[in-house]
């Protein structure tokens, strides 16, 4: 990987190529790995998901509070939601790097070794990437590639009026305050076992919050969604505040997707992973989303209400 | 593309997203383009290159005294140039951007226009990406995607005792004084020539100076290299002065590549394109890159010479 040592380079940068070539796993994809101009991977006849995701300091981690190990593993973790979004499983890790000219060999070595062991947990490789140093803070770009499951892609825009609407995890909401953005799994597994056993019409991850995430999902598909406000919450107290950071705090990296009915009921009944599952609401005809209110009143536009990102 | 609007973003995003949406082109490979969680690519039964390369204000570029456009131009052809340093042809650009806060959405719609048409001349397209505003300086991440050739993908590590080390173009070194650092061309055409007619042994291009790169592909290949300074310089001055440019400025992305010496002999016959191509060296059996000087004295080490980056 890193190839190119551009003009401006000054930490120890052959070492630190040398110490990646030896350290960082490499896919069972790769044909050409790491080193050379670009990688060659391995691909099937239901072509390659691609995903990419830019983590900048003080945006999206801290690098003074946080270790670089979790900043690598963030970073990573991330992109391999996306591929989980789509309905497929990732293959191959491409991390470039903006270094900051302070910033010790040790430092940048234990924020690979966190992307690394993230890439592992999911049999990924670190088949390529960039390296750089320069007068800036920060900067972690990550870009993933996948396969797609055998039923094909899952998109934003197969949502149908009549579908269940279901999530991830346990909760929502305070991710940053708790730390969770850093540490969150990307929900791989559990996406395959939905895929090989139901048919899912549409998906996406939560990075930004229901309130913003959920109305992409509608618009995409051309139908309306109402959630209830009680069943978002999951085990929260069923307070407004509580329903605010469920939907607005963004960062969760859990998955809302819809199905039918009758796959939604077996899906809950059977889910056997230990985050959970949960149904939320439900597509219906029209357009926009709506929230019953845990008062119990009717729904009423989730911008209205005040929700919107 | 550019789905995740995360915590810290500022500038008018949403309106550049739908901005990018309407404006940017989409491969022909995108079965799913950008605006998902991932994209869907397809791909032959040769699998698919993937190269990175991150850009930095203040390393790659100055933002203050360059266009926007040259800017988006140089981030998309340099990851190109990676694709047909590997004999391939490119697909699909994902481009992501960290956007100092003063920034305006006009300067960076036309860093994307200049990246845009950068892609459509190679008949690739913008199929992804992701878009953040941060206190930072700009940063812009390219990954980019690409078919290789039905004989398969060239690496560093082919290269044979006995054959000829060719290059594209006409003269090197000088490229960030004169500008072509930004305007340079990559040679993808070219490639695709070289590939259908004649059997490439080892290709890489030259980002980082051929004092630089050619020890890396004598190093993977696990042969010697011999080279020439007079054929080196090709049209330039043949001074002293001119020859540590030729080998030691780098960004020059013309191609060096291997192939047997009759092939050699007839590519720089009937080579058709009007950068040029000439030889400027021989592999040998051993290690290690040496240069026969401008004086005509025996080859010594490229490393003793001082040319070593």
């Amino acid at each position: 990987m890193a190839d190119n040592q551009h003009p401006g380079q000054s930490f120890g940068e052959s070492e630190f190529l040398r110490w990646l070539h030896d350290s960082m796993p490499i896919s069972k994809s790769a044909l050409v790995p790491n080193g050379d101009d670009a990688a060659l991977l391995s691909t099937t006849d239901r072509g390659v998901l691609v995903a990419t995701d830019m983590f900048l300091d003080g945006t999206h981690f801290l690098a003074l509070q946080t270790t670089p190990e979790l900043i690598g593993r963030k970073a990573v973790a991330a992109n391999l939601s996306d591929i989980a979004a789509m309905g497929g499983w990732p293959q191959s890790v491409f991390i470039s790097l903006g270094i900051p000219g302070n910033t010790t060999r040790e430092w940048i070595e234990r924020l690979m070794i966190g992307a690394a062991a993230t890439a592992r947990e999911f049999q990924c490789g670190i088949d390529g990437g960039d390296t750089n140093s320069w007068s800036g803070p920060l900067v972690v770009n990550v870009c993933v590639t996948g396969s797609p499951h055998w039923r094909g892609a899952v998109t934003r825009s197969g949502a149908q009026a009549g579908d269940c609407v279901l999530i991830t995890g346990k909760t929502l909401g305070h991710s940053l305050e708790t730390g969770r953005h850093l540490r969150f799994r990307p929900r791989l597994q559990e996406v395959r076992w939905l895929m090989d056993h139901f048919k899912i019409h549409s998906m996406m991850d939560l990075s930004d919050g229901l309130a913003t995430d959920l109305p992409r999902l509608s618009d995409a598909s051309g139908v309306g969604i109402t959630i209830d406000a009680k069943q978002v919450l999951g085990i929260a107290p069923a307070t407004d505040s509580e329903l605010q950071a469920a939907l607005c705090d963004g960062e969760d990296f859990e998955l809302v997707f819809t199905c039918s009915k009758a796959d939604a009921q077996t899906i809950v009944k059977r889910f056997p992973f230990e985050c959970g599952i949960r149904q939320i609401g439900t597509v219906t005809a029209g357009r926009g989303v709506k929230i019953i209110p845990l008062t119990g009143e009717p729904a009423s536009s989730l911008a209205v209400q005040g929700y919107e990102h």
